[in-house]
């Protein structure tokens, strides 16, 4: 309950220093959170190449700077991305957005609190080179991205 | 010379595992590395926001996380996301990329390497909470951004 709790606030800070940069576009606030996903999407893609299919050798920079990458992305403070008039189109902007996601932010600021850990943990397992470390921590950000995505984003 | 040679090779390293992974399409790679400097422009946008135009109040955690998602994003191996047949638009994404710059990945090499450093250094000058240093360091960044923009990037 306090986590919640501190998630519903850091979600409301973040909506407060949204209102205070108010430079971004209720456009390009959607074309950057896509962007940010697909990035982060490609950066699993290339661990999941690596440590699951093991289809391409395993490489631990490689790994770890896939890792960074998702842990900071996941640290960015994607909350700002989410403001007023962006749950739906807006011009060239189509989003998947579940409108009940901005009804629920608290929920989702537990999530987001969820996915950073797992994505803490996915850097620490990269940095030990344990690739059994790395699977588990794999599997629980994917896990943490479909637990958002079967909530808050259409098919 | 010596970072030259470094650099070049590295790119020829991502060339390879680039050839390696093979499952991102040359439109996908187009896609995707226009995400990932969309996500870094905003995110120079967030550090300007606090640290040079002051329209934002300082906040040593924002300018981290900021710089944090710059540094790993430069370090994540873009390399990879100029794959043949990515120097001209591919179905429905666009490109601003020179081709020239697909005959000089030693030159983009260095200009990349030129980046990480400077990245690094903002992230440094972050976790120190020293906005001089922050400054300092945006600009360098910038600096590095707008030289292969200058080579590189069509108008």
């Amino acid at each position: 309950m306090r986590s919640v709790l501190a998630g519903a606030l850091a979600v409301a800070v973040a909506a407060v220093s949204f209102t205070a940069q108010a430079a971004v576009s209720p456009e390009d606030q959607i074309k950057l959170r896509k962007a940010g996903y697909s990035y982060m999407s490609w950066n699993m893609g290339k661990i999941k190449a690596q440590v699951i299919d093991q289809s391409v050798a395993y490489d631990q920079q490689q790994i770890l700077a896939a890792a960074n990458t998702l842990n900071a992305i996941a640290n960015s403070g994607m909350g700002a991305l989410y403001g007023p008039g962006t749950d739906r189109q807006v011009g060239s902007q189509t989003t998947r957005v579940k409108p009940e996601m901005f009804d629920n932010f608290d929920d989702v600021a537990k999530l987001s609190g969820d996915l950073s850990r797992a994505t803490g943990e996915l850097v620490a397992a990269a940095e030990a080179d344990d690739q059994g470390a790395i699977r588990t921590a794999f599997a629980a950000v994917g896990q943490s991205c479909k637990g958002c995505h079967d909530k808050y984003r259409m098919d």
